[in-house]
């Protein structure tokens, strides 16, 4: 089983497995969702994401007791990455660097879209100078205002504004996009290759997990 | 159509394809594979890699005017990487780095198999400070040495080594590893996570080959 850390509180089963059906849908794979307590908005600045780090490392420590075999921290700012790495003997995969590395291999420049003021610093410390530029949609500040259609029109346009600036790969710099199945969009519309860091967070975490039958069953 | 750029010369069907046919079996694409001409022992220094650039560049060139939508070199050092890049609109992807890329996706400290006298650049310089040690085969200085049982076992124990000395996962830097099935040998015996670097070129050539449809087909 893989299990999904989403790293905001909530009790509304659909939004819980939001991205676990993402990664169920494209991959085939069992997943299992559980989200952090006491943080109904998330993480949204330092101090939240301070507060949530304990608590990231309780729930991957909780998962893995319970059978899950890789851990995905499904937030494109790896919160909590390093002291949940060395709190469990599975792979911990992050969603921002899942993202910046499926973007890595193909050499391109870089084009990445979020919705805070710069890309997570994981993001930008791993994509270095393919990096070129990093934008968000007018108007949008939180992964509410990206339910509208007015924030996915925005967010197109953002993702124009990237190409127009030689960028020739997109990658998510926030789960939101995923939720509003905007990488779709922007292939169909826009042309280019894009990615989602959900599903890129399932590109590495499919390949770790399918090995470990392997690992666990010699024959 | 995934394109598979063979580094080395062969008339025999079942040597050029068995990449393609690992890649087929992972990930259930569609894939040709191809060889360069007039190199029968392949890339095995510095003058017979430059050699090959110029082949490598007019053989992806041509597989993508034949409809190839995302290229593979299919070779740990990456070789023509740059070039090719510069050379075709598709995107390309390289045996080494999607292996480097790959095991950085896990965060712990990496173990390098290879069968040459130091790992592949590209893949000591994407890799890091998370290469803690690189090793080959006692006595395995070609791929022909590998196909035989006591070359086999000389592979088991230089992974051994690699994880004697700390390391968590373990990757290949030379595509014959693939070839004789090495992985599955040592996830059984070792139990240790291993990056194949040719089920690796297939995870990346995978991700992006699989949008293509949305990017072509908008609907």
């Amino acid at each position: 089983m893989i299990g999904v850390i989403r790293v905001l509180t909530t009790e509304d089963t659909k939004v819980l497995e939001q991205h676990g059906k993402l990664l169920e849908e494209t991959y085939g794979l069992p997943v299992v969702s559980k989200c952090i307590p006491d943080q109904p908005l998330g993480i949204y600045d330092g101090e939240t994401e301070a507060i949530a780090v304990p608590k990231i490392v309780e729930l991957g420590k909780r998962m893995e007791s319970e059978g899950c075999t890789v851990l995905v921290i499904s937030c494109a700012a790896d919160p909590a990455i390093g002291p949940l790495r060395d709190s469990v003997s599975v792979p911990v995969i992050g969603a921002g660097s899942a993202a910046a590395y499926a973007a890595l291999s193909m050499g391109r420049p870089v084009g990445v879209l979020g919705i805070t003021e710069e890309a997570p610093a994981v993001i930008r410390d791993l994509l270095g100078d393919k990096l070129v530029r990093y934008t968000r949609p007018e108007g949008v500040t939180n992964t509410t205002d990206l339910m509208t259609p007015a924030g996915r029109e925005k967010a197109v346009e953002a993702a124009r504004s990237l190409l127009d600036a030689g960028t020739k790969v997109i990658v998510f710099a926030c789960t939101g996009f995923s939720t509003i199945g905007l990488a779709a969009v922007l292939r169909s519309e826009l042309h280019v290759p894009v990615v989602d860091a959900v599903e890129a967070e399932g590109l590495f975490a499919s390949h770790y997990y399918k090995q470990l039958d392997d690992v666990r069953e010699p024959n």
